[in-house]
Formats: structure tokens, sequence, C-alpha cells
């Protein structure tokens, strides 16, 4: 009882005689509860946001009394998995964990379960109605004359998201007094897209290797499975697509969907759904066929004959992703048929299992187009209400790739007969990579907030994600996953607030993102308001800034090619004029922009007419879209009534003066926070202000060319001539496509 | 003073009022220990044997009287992590750091220095000549009349060396009374080679990528890389190759040399040189000349500017790695010119800065030989006496490849002029790649061991190394490192030991591996015989075990084609027939095994005379070369008395039955370590034992289709058919050269 146990190991009980003797038997509880700490981490981020460490006293002490038993039933393996984790966190955060019971006995009972796990719920009157198979309501109670908290839903994973709700009211610090709460998911899957390959290479990957170790599976189960699946039940995610949207064929046969297996049972206690990228062409791959035509019933007959082999191994099987006839992946329009043809192929063979088709709409043909913001909208609206109903189809939030800003995807709002799924890119492939602090969640809120007027105002793309605009049964947001082998997940500490943000936001699209970044603060750092108010201004205007640095007023796809690393407004050649920089921005002597207006591609005229007169209006359009939608001379006015060159020369400094000030604002939280974390995000933030100046500086250098105008005054001139920026080679960046 | 830091955080002082604040008074000085341990690790391996966790209470109060004070000067870098890490050390082991002071003024001081740095050693009359400038020496002596104990040495690095050595003597439970222990390197450049390519992909890799982050160096400076360091340090490794031997020129560019400067800057504290893997044709590929002639004044030239280059930024560059005319590498023959003409010209340019060249001798021409073996034999031994000084021949431990076990290479005493460093490999590309439980160390002590006669009985292999048989004034041995990004570092927890292994051994090549191995056992997991006692037998049974269940009795490159995982033995055609299995086994109707005697390749007459006739006549080969050299009839009989197909048959049996055999001692050793480095190891050996499985009966029904003898009594048949196994495919296997 009175052994030393540090580490998980046992050590020798020392001798009971003597000073120290005395000592250890005069040990408090206090002692005990350090001692027995679970094994504690360095501070390297490991933990993520689910860091249970001890509480201020005066929070263990206001907190206790609500905490004092847990009755959790677990006897079904995510009812285990709950009391793991409350016993784990409460343990932490209170520096004891609470008694465990079977039914309670004692003021500050918690009571975690539903109706049938946990009888004693049966007689509360909870009512569990409108929860639906995710939600859960925690609510404070009395029992018996005793003051208790009930953490209660349908299912064992609405009470499994409760007990992380309950976890972070203690690590957010919020009162446990007369809690009233009610969740339940707004959107139905809530899936990360691994674009990761069967080698562990990650496509825009920049924290290490795939997570998957598919050598070693299904044999070796890392713990680090159990991890990923506890952050992601944390914030509600609820379904992974395990491999690549450039998709190897590979995983669809027998020894893949054995190591495919093992993950599922790893994820399933938690709430997760395994899914896979399918790859169209696989019946002809590791098929033996010669066609992959979706209306040959020979191909027909081989998927159906595989989703059962796979349903056969995974029963919840979620089902599969697809990335057709884009980007040089086959697809049904190879066969002459369309994606429709396609997607109902595979929808026709999961339905029967109760799978879905996530069908992606980012899509180009091999035709360069006039404008490729044009192609998903042409291709996909025709096909409106020919989609089987277990299809979704799965739409970036802009109609070009990911870009710093973009407006929302035209698609939005045109399809009201199909489920539109939400693709949001977490990896930061155009902002940064791992090193820049760039906090998504006020791009995402931007997106889900912006209104298509598709059905009169109000039509929200929250609207018609959540499926509420048009009815539909089904619904998803799907996030690009930036987790990876790195010991810290994300490649940086930054940006595991982009992962949580991600799945708060899909499961309730109407958060405002300050709100969850404050919360991601708490949980990940300190609760201290002298560190929270200043950390949450530093990521709040934390994109704004990487727009401004990289791509300001609407300019977009200026990176380097291939690997997105820095700028290079510059590239032009190679093989499609879409994949140049040239294409987008297209300076000349008198202006830039890209006119997509009426009177040029027209792509404003794929949005619903209130938006369309907007965005085709120089004078109405964001200006932060003005060049996306409009070509302007240099020497125009913008709403600071500065000219646009000067506008465009002072936004970017702008974004390189953000950098600093949010260096700045860092250097001065020291010792708010661990030294290794603190040295880490400092060392990342001078990469961030040397990455942005390079941005500055080659962006001004470059464009002057065209513009030929000098700098607004105070403006220092770029440091290195263009043809030093022009030079510069990164052959193993990463993330690059194989 | 009595905040409690728990993981580096300040934690708000309690009130000191009350219940709390009274134990809180009463906290001793163990308490405090407790809670100010350095942050504490899960024990998931990152810490290697540097694991400093608290000995036995028993144990500190033993060792404590010897550690009461540390007098150790911090003036120089090198000075500053030999004072941390015994800070580091002494304070977990013993719970409580000693304390520092200038001068010794209390018993149980221990003076840590060189006569400079600390001039109380100067008096204490210490033989320091004949220690070097890496060695040191660790006494017991008396000043002023207390006990003390000194680490002296005459250089920062000696003393480092000496502090570990301190270290370990307590993580290995020996006594610090009286002692008297001398130190110096036998080998002068020990060496990891990186075979890590820039994209961090890590050719024979099993452990993740490649640690070095050069997208993010120089700006980010991983912790990793210290921690790195101090293990290199600990076990005296004085030099790392941070780039493959198949080379991209790239590395040698001023973008890359600042990244190779700001790790040879994290390294140098700890003793460490940098040295990268030169591309021959460089001056072609990033220097813009259509020659890299080495006998072109022009071509000299270039590399002459680029070695300034070199040394401007890292003053203590150690050299150039040539992997040159061998599996496609560019090299001098490309131009007409010899081995000794290209490795002259790195040399002389490296020579005025103090860098050398180890120029490897694994080479194999474009012409299929009739004999690989032969090959490097051939092509070295006339330039014996044609390099530089500053020019070290690095050869492989055996004539083919890193093989499971090899006979040690002819080439060792075949050139009595030139240094010939040995090259060893640590990962494990033909040992089961990282979750194979094999200790390579009885291997390395065979080769090491192996006498070439060449200067009379007792020249051994490793009086090659380390040049005390031909009295050069330069040795080295190299390793190809099994450090990856793996939390574990290598891959698993027991590839740790071959690190270290192979470390200790290059420190001194006639230490015993069983020695090292409990030593290792005791740092890495716990020093109770009864679990020391098992696991040590299981390592040094490890090494036999893998060879009999791959390729017993001489049998070698029998794996997997490209990848080199599993069994592969029916392996032909393809572009060369030595890159086959065929061409090596040699099986037919009535016989297997290569004939290198004098009436076949003449392999053997590469060794010496005595060696040459021990190897050519089979009855006095040893048993586990005898098809290495021989080629055998089924039916003849060997040593056991068994005919060659029962003790083939017998052997890969046996292999397997040895994992068996670890798998149940392991699982009794339950309770004896932490659970978790139980989990994963208990599952590796399963994977082993399936993988032994698949060895054996993969190879057992290929050579039977050969031999059409049945299996002996007793033993099982394969449990598939052949067909099954030539059928399986890995195209993601790890490690495979890209």
């Amino acid at each position: 009882m009175l052994h030393t146990t540090v580490n998980g190991r046992q050590h020798p009980r020392p001798g009971t005689g003597g000073r120290f003797g005395r000592w250890l038997r005069r040990m408090s509880v206090a002692l005990l509860a350090l001692a027995l700490l679970p094994v504690a981490q360095a501070e390297d981020g490991y933990e993520l946001w689910l860091r249970y460490r001890p509480l201020e006293a005066g929070q263990q002490l206001r907190y206790r009394p609500h905490l004092a038993q847990l009755v959790a039933p677990a006897s079904t393996p995510t009812q285990r998995v709950a009391r793991e984790e409350l016993l784990r966190g409460l343990g932490g955060l209170l520096g004891q964990a609470p008694a465990v019971a079977d039914a309670p006995s004692a003021a500050g009972a918690v009571l975690v379960g539903t109706p049938a796990s946990l009888p004693a719920l049966a007689g509360l009157g909870l009512d569990l109605e409108g929860l639906g198979d995710e939600g859960y309501l925690i609510r404070s109670v009395e029992l018996d004359g005793r003051p208790a908290t009930v953490v209660a839903a349908n299912s064992d994973v609405g009470a499994l998201y409760g007990s992380f709700h309950l976890l972070r009211l203690l690590q957010t610090r919020q009162p446990l007094d007369a809690l009233d709460l009610r969740q339940a998911p707004k959107v139905k899957l809530r899936v990360l897209n691994h674009w990761d390959d069967l080698d562990r290479y990650v496509e825009r990957g920049y924290s290490g290797q795939s997570i998957w170790n598919w050598h070693l599976l299904p044999d070796w189960l890392d713990p680090r499975y159990t991890d990923y699946a506890r952050a992601n039940a944390s914030i509600g995610i609820n379904g992974a697509v395990l491999n690549n949207v450039n998709a190897n064929a590979q995983i669809l046969t027998p020894m893949y969907l054995a190591k495919v297996a093992a993950l599922a049972g790893v994820l399933r206690p938690y709430g997760i759904r395994v899914y896979l990228s399918a790859r169209f062409s696989a019946p002809m791959e590791i098929g033996g066929m010669d066609t992959a035509d979706p209306l040959d019933p020979a191909v027909q007959r081989w998927w159906k004959d595989k989703a059962a082999e796979i349903y056969a191994r995974i029963p919840d099987f979620g089902g599969f992703l697809v990335k057709a006839n884009s980007e040089g992946q086959p697809g049904p329009q190879d066969f002459g048929r369309t994606h429709a043809d396609g997607a109902n192929m595979l929808a026709e063979v999961l339905a029967p299992h109760g799978g879905v088709v996530m069908w992606r709409a980012f899509v180009y043909s091999h035709e360069e187009p006039d404008d490729r913001h044009k192609q998903a909208y042409t291709e996909f609206v025709p096909l409106d209400g020919s989609f089987r109903d277990n299809v979704l189809v799965q739409v970036k939030n802009g109609a070009i790739d990911f870009q710093p800003r973009e407006p929302f995807h035209p698609l939005f709002g045109a399809m009201p007969k199909t489920p539109l799924m939400m693709e949001f890119q977490i990896t930061k492939e155009y902002l940064g990579f791992a090193t820049h602090l760039v906090y998504l969640g006020p791009m995402y809120e931007e997106v889900l907030r912006a209104d298509t007027h598709a059905a009169g105002p109000g039509s929200t793309v929250a609207k018609v994600v959540d499926g509420s605009l048009d009815g539909h049964a089904i619904s998803g947001i799907a996030g690009v996953a930036n987790i990876g082998t790195d010991r810290n997940w994300s490649g940086s500490h930054f940006d595991q607030a982009n992962w949580y943000v991600f799945g708060r936001l899909a499961w309730d699209p109407y958060l405002d993102s300050r709100t969850v970044a404050e919360e991601w603060v708490r949980m990940t750092f300190s609760a201290d308001p002298a560190f929270v108010e200043p950390v949450v201004a530093m990521m709040m205007g934390s994109h704004q800034a990487a727009v401004d640095y990289m791509t300001p007023l609407g300019l977009h796809h200026l990176m380097g090619r291939g690997h997105h690393y820095g700028p290079g407004p510059w590239v032009e050649g190679g093989p499609r004029a879409d994949w140049t920089s040239v294409y987008y921005h297209r300076a000349t002597r008198e202006g830039i922009g890209f006119d997509r207006t009426t009177s040029g591609s027209d792509a404003v005229s794929q949005y619903a007419p209130p938006v369309a007169e907007v965005f085709n209006d120089p004078e109405r359009v964001p200006e932060d879209f003005l060049l996306w939608f409009h070509h302007r001379p240099w020497t125009s006015r913008v709403s600071s009534g500065r000219s646009l060159w000067d506008e465009l020369v002072h936004r970017y400094s702008r974004g390189v003066a953000q950098v600093e000030w949010m260096q700045r604002t860092w250097d001065g939280l020291r010792g708010h926070v661990d030294a290794e974390r603190h040295h880490q995000i400092e060392r990342f933030l001078a990469i961030q202000r040397k990455e942005a100046q390079w941005w500055r500086d080659a962006s001004i250098a470059y464009f002057q060319t065209f513009s030929r105008l000098p700098l607004p005054e105070g403006e220092a001139p770029p440091e290195h001539p263009l043809e030093y920026y022009k030079a510069l080679e990164f052959p193993h960046a990463p993330g690059d496509t194989q």
C-alpha cells in the first residue's frame, strides 16, 4: 500500500523503521496522490488538450465535493473507456480519483451511463429524447437528498462524449453547480481524412510519418492508436478515412484489410468508424479485371464481393471516400460514365451494410479550363438529384484548393437534392506548413457563416452542410488531418488547435472560433487570464496575418511549385496553365487579379444572384476577395484611400508586423508556460517571422516588375533582388506528392 | 522553496495554514526530491540506457557518502554538459543531486576535470600520461584527509566520458570504494553512419524517419539532437556521418551546409564530429562542371574550395565518407581512374584541415562477377600502399553484405599498409528488421576475434582494425545506425542494445559481448539478477537463433528481393545474377552450397593460408560456414551425425524453438519490468515467432523441391504449400532503397 510507485515500477519498500519510516507513516493522502500520479509526461505536447495536470488547489477544493464518487458501468468496451478516462482525468486534475461505486451512496456522486446501463438514471425523469444516438446531457440533480451529477445519454458513446465534456468543464474551470447541459451533434459524419500512403508517407504532412504502422499491423497495436482515438472522441470525431485519397488499391487486399480491421478494433470503443479511400480502378489492379466500368455487371459483382469481405471483417465499416477523375486518379469518366454512375455503383454495394460513399467534387479535367474555379460546379450541378441516398458529395471549402483564404465554394447551395459534405484542410499545405502559427478557426467559421442565399437570406454554408437547409438525412464534415508521428502529433503545439477546432466545429458548425480557441488554450496550456487573453488574441489574428503576408487582397495560388513551400508568384510553364501562379494573378503592366466577373470568366454567376451581384462589383466585393474576382489597375483606389499597389505592399508589411507582434507577445509570456513548449513556440515564431518577410519581399520584388511603382513612403525595399528569390530551390520540402 | 514543481511548471503555492500546510512543513528532503525529479518519462524507451530512475534505497544509502559534493568546472560547453549529466544522473539515481562546490570541502567530493580546468587535480600525482585525448581515470583518493573520487582526463571530453562511466558504475550497482579505473579508447574514429536521405527517408531504416529534420534546420534544433549526442557520448561514439552513402550532392550546397553546421554545433560539446557522405560526381551536379575526374585540376580546385567552405562553417568537420563505383554510385572508375585516385584527391583537400576520407570497399562492378565474394579484395589489395595517410578504407564485416552470419572479410589482414575501418550494420536489414530480438554483440565479437593469421597466429580482426597489428596512426569502426524518430529511437527496446554494444566495442574491440549485454540490461531495465540472468541468456542466444531460422549452416542472401523482408530463397532473374538467391545457395537435386574452395570460385585463397586451409576443407570448416564455402550433397554427414538435409531442417526448427523459449522466458518475467515495455516486447516476440516459422516453413518447402527427401521424424511439415510463400508480396515493406 505504501510502496512508492514511480512511473509504474514497483520499488522495494524501504524499511519502515528510522526517520524515513516515520516520515513514510506520516505521509498524507496528498503525497500518495503525487506518487501515484499516472506516469507523468514531459511537456512535449503528446497529451494534447487532454492534459490532466493538477488544477490550482482552490479549484480542486471547489470541485471535489461534486466529484466524490463515480458510478459508471463498465460492462462494454465503450463504458470501460469512459470510466477509465474519468478516473484518469479526475485523478489528474483533482489529485485524487473519485471512489468507484456500483450505486450512488454519498454526496457528490457522478452517474455516467444510459437508462439501460445504469437503472438509477431511469427514475430521474431525464429528457433524453432528441439527444439521438450521440448526444448527452449533464445535469445537477438530487438523489435521495444528496447532490449528484448525471451524464446521461441514449448510447454508450453519448455517455463517453458527455464524460469528456465533464472533464472539459474542469479543465476550463467552469462551475459544476446547477449544471443543465444538453448536447447533440449537428452533423452526422465528423470525419478525419488521412492522406497517408501505405509506406507511411503523408501527402501534405508536416508532422512526421503516418501514425499507421502498416508493416507492424495487425500484430502490433501501438498505444498511440488508443490516444488518437481518445483525442478524437473528446471532440466528437466519429470517423477516420485511413488512407490517402490518391489511393493505392492494395488497401483493399486481404492482407491490408486484416490490418484495417485491427485498427477498427482499437477505434470502435471510442465511437470511431473506419473508412477507406477506394481506388476506382481497383477491380483492374487487384481484381485481375480488364475494366472498372461502373455499369459492367462483373465490376459491380467485384465491388459487391469486396464490400461483403470488408463487412465480414469490420461490421461497422463506414464506407468509401473516392477521388475520381481528378489529378490523374481513375474514375467513371475513363469508361464514359458520370460521377453519379460511379458513386451510385459503390453506394449500391455499401447500402445493405449501412455504408456511405463520400464522393469528392475536387475534380478537374485533362483539358485546361478557362477558369478552374468553375469546373466542379459545371460538372456536378447537373448531377444534382441523381445520386443514391447514401452518397455525399464532398466539397472543399473553396473552389480552387485550400488557399489561405477563399470565398465559399459555389457548389454550396447549388445542389439542394444532394448532401454536400464540407472538406476542410487541417494540415497547412498552403499556410506555412507546421511552423507558422495560423489558427484555422476563423477561416472555418468564415466559410460556415457565409450566406449562400440559396434559399433566401440566412442560407448559410453551415445550414447546407448540416442538412438543415434542404432536409437531408445524412450530413458530414471532413478534415484533412494534420496528424503524424511527431511527438506533438501535429508538427507544432499550436497546430493541435486546428485539429481541435475542426472537431468542435464539426460537432457544432455554429460555434464561434474564439470560444473554441479560449477553451483549447485553457485545456492545453493554462487557465491564467494573463496568459489566455493574449494567446487567444494571437490565434484570432493569425489567419489574417498569414493571408496578408502570403496572398493579400484575394490573391491566390502563388506558392512554390509542387511542394507549395514559400512564395512562387513567378511560377509559369509546366504541364498545365492552371498549375502555375501567373494563371491566377494575371499581373500586367496595368493591373493585377483574375477577372471572374460577368465580363470575365463569369465564375461569379455560379453563386446565387445576391451573392453574385456583390462579388461582381469591385466596389462591393469584400476587399479580401478583390483580386479573386477582379482584375484591377495598380493605381485604382481601395477603401483605405490607398492605391491598389500601395495597399498590396501595406498588407504584406502588415502581415509581417503581426508576426512580430506575436513574437513580442509570446516573449512576454515566458514563465506562464513550461520552458519546453515556450522555447519551441518561440523558435517557430522566429521561423514564421523569417518566412513572412521572405513572402513579403519576394512578392513585392516580383509584382513591382509589373507595377513599376515605387514602394510607399517608409516601406523597406526587399532584402534581396528578385533573382535571389527565384533561384531558391527546395527539392526535399516535406509533403509534396510522391 | 517549497513550491511543488511538477514537470517543470510552477504551481501556485498552496496556503501554508491548515492540515495541508502542516504536512507541507513536515515534508522531508525525500519528498522534495521526489517532487523535484527531472521530468519523468513514460516507460517508452526514450531514455535508452541513460535511465536514471531511483536506485533501491539500500544502494542509495551505500552510494551517497561517496557522492556528497560535486566539484566540476563549467566554463566550457563540454564541461557544462558533463556537470549537467552528473547532476541529472546522480539526482535521479540517488534521489538527490550532490551539492555543487567550487572546491572540495567535505567528505565524498567528486572532482571532475583536467589538470587545467581543475587545479586541485594537479597535486594528486595522477598518471594521466597514456590516456591520450579521450581517455580518463576514475580513482578513489584522499584529499585533506577526506575521501574523494576523481574523474580526471587530459581533455574535457575525456572527463565527460569519465562522468558517464561513473554514472554507469551506479547504474550497474558497482562499488565505489577503492576505485582505480583507467580507460582510453583503442580505436580513434568511432562513427555512426546514418543512411538518411534529405527527405528524411532512412534506407534500411525500421525506426521511423531520419532524426535530422532538414527542413526545419538550422532554425529549429530539436532537443532530441541533444539526447542523441548524450547517448552517443555515453558510449564513446565520436563521429556521425549524417547522410546516406547513396549520397545526394545537395548536402554540399550552402543551404544544407548551414544545416549541417547547426547540427555540428549541437554535437560538438559531446565530442562528436560530423562527417558527410560525399557524392563523387558533386562537381557535375552542383558545381556545373562537365567532369568529376579526380585528376582534373578544375575538379580538384572545386573540391578544395568546397572543403574550405565547409571548414569555414565547421572547423572540426570530420571528413567524407564515399561510396564510389558501387551499386550505381558514381566514382573515379567512371573517368578511368582508380579508387586510390579518387580517395587521394579528396584526402588531399581535407588534409590541411585535419579531415579524413573513409572510402568504402563495398564495391562491385557493372559486370556480374563469377563470385561477388571476391570482388572487393580483387579491386583493393592491389591498391594497398597507394592511399594517402588520411584515407581509411571502410570494409564491411563480411564479403557479401551484412548477412546474418558471414566469415570475416578477406580484406582484413590483406592490406597491411592501409588503415582498414570496420563497417558493422547496426540496423537489422537482414536480421528481422526492428521486431526480431537479435542481439548483435556476439556477431560483432565473432568477427573481431576472428584470426586473420595475416602476421601469424593472433592477428585478429580487432588488431587489424585498431591499427595495432600494422602500426597505423589512425583507426576506425563504423556502424550503420538503427536510429530514427521512433519514440524508442531504434524501433524496438532490444534494438537499443545493438546501438549500445556497437559503441562499447568501438571503444574497446576486445570487450566481450556478454559483459556488455549484462551492463545494458542493468542500465536499461533492472539490476535484479532474477531478471538480468535470463534476459542476458535470451540476448546471447538470439543471434544464433536468427541464423538458424533464416540462413543456417552458411547459407546466405536468401531474403525477399529488394526489401529483404522474409524468406525468398526462390528469387531469381532480374538485372543481375548476384542479386538473386539462387546465385548464392546453388541448390540442385544433389546438393546445396556455394563452392568457394580452390576447386570452385577459389574465394578461400583470398584468406591467409592457415585460414584458407580450414575454410577449404569441408571437414574442418566451421559448420556455421559449411555451405558458404562448400557445395555439399544432401546426404553427406555433418558433425551431429545427421545428413546435411536433416541437419538443415533441424537447425531451422531449432531457431524457431529458441524463439519460443524466449517467449516463455519473457512471459515469466512479467512484473520484473514495467508493463508498457513488457507488453511491447511480448508482442514483438510473437511477431518474431510467427516470422521464424514462416522462414522455416518457406525454406524447407523450397529446398525440399531439390533434396526430395522426407522431413526427419517428428518435424512438422510446412504450414502452407510452397506456392503460398512465393506468392506473398510486400511492396511497402520499410527501408527498401528508394
